[in-house]
């Protein structure tokens, strides 16, 4: 692995290693024992957050910061990640114990978004955070070309009624828990409630209209982090 | 603001703006309206998640990859963050809603979390990433020193099992799912449920000890996730 195949997916990956035991080590499950990818992963993921928020910072300055989120979780999520992996044969490299390699380790999802994400903390061991910046920026140019604000902008009430209605669900329900302040000056606080899931969010706002939009916008980043 | 307000402010933080305006957004709550510190905060959150993980990764050599995460859980979240903004008297110097003002918001936990990771946007903006190194290094080495991975140590079971008797409610309940493989290559997947959540975690591994570490494992992340 070190040498021919290590050669083979730097190419493919368009990488080049100065300490190639970085990348073995991000390639290597932890079904193989001690020396895994999990240090890796934990610092690669971190570093994908930071990149790909810098960008959409950028790349969007009117959004808002819940258009911003959901633009990322829509970027990085394990099926995107998986997806990129795939893509560059990330499965074909990757070192598993017997277990795993009998039931197929090499395609599931998780396994191949740990690996990407690890490979992205060894680059960033290798050749620091601008190296990182470039690759990441490269791997995802397709998806962000593709990515448009407008998708996002409705807002989030519309999108969760929406949801709902492709779902087949009842629309959500809305309900003024608290408002309080003088007149010019009030606060209401408001949950929202759907058939999706056991939880309830709470939006605050200076008006009910404000406050349910606030709800709604909890409620589908809730949806989207337990990929319901 | 701009000007006698903020140079003091400047101070107490330690910075020097070469754009002070941003400085100021960093400090405006979404309760004056459209400028406000909501985007900083997006892009600051994902600074310090990464900040503080690339010094966990090379301070705790031989920390797990779960370790590490509940490290940094333990630094980053908006307790601490709020308590290292009143040390630096963030909350005289926000700009807040009269409706905001009125009921304390200056003195609110997620207010002030909330306005210090907005300033470290602000300062990635400003002067970049390396500066914004320094000076959340800076802002934690208190805390960073007072860090020793020892606490982090005891095995997840172990940790989970202190917790629930520190809460005096019965022991975690450990159960087996499925178990697959050749007997050399077995692979366990266990669940664990606590009096704590009505969530409940599954870990798998290679024994059944091990798949209960790790259940246990992701039973204190989840814990520690919910603030529980």
């Amino acid at each position: 692995m070190i040498t021919k195949e290590a050669k083979q997916l730097e190419k493919n990956l368009r990488l080049n290693f100065n300490q190639p035991e970085l990348l073995v080590t991000a390639l290597t499950h932890r079904s193989m024992g001690a020396n895994n990818n999990e240090r890796l992963e934990f610092l690669g993921d971190s570093i994908l957050g930071f990149v790909i928020a810098q960008k959409l910072y950028d790349a969007f300055p009117d959004a808002s910061e819940g258009v911003l989120s959901r633009l990322r979780a829509s970027l990085v999520n394990q099926d995107s990640l998986a997806g990129l992996a795939r893509k560059h044969h990330i499965g074909d490299y990757l070192i598993l114990g017997s277990g795993e390699l009998k039931s197929g380790g090499f395609r599931r999802d998780s396994i191949l978004s740990d690996a990407l994400e690890a490979i992205i903390g060894a680059l960033f061991r290798d050749q620091g955070i601008e190296a990182c910046q470039t690759w990441i920026l490269n791997l995802f140019a397709e998806k962000l070309t593709e990515l448009t604000a407008d998708n996002w902008k409705k807002d989030p009430k519309t999108q969760l009624q929406e949801l709902m209605q492709s779902r087949g669900v009842d629309l959500p329900e809305y309900q003024l828990v608290t408002m309080s302040g003088l007149p010019h000056a009030q606060s209401f606080q408001i949950t929202c409630r759907t058939r999706l899931i056991d939880e309830i969010c709470t939006g605050t706002g200076a008006s009910r209209k404000k406050a349910e939009q606030s709800a709604a916008e909890q409620m589908l980043l809730l949806l989207q982090r337990e990929k319901i």
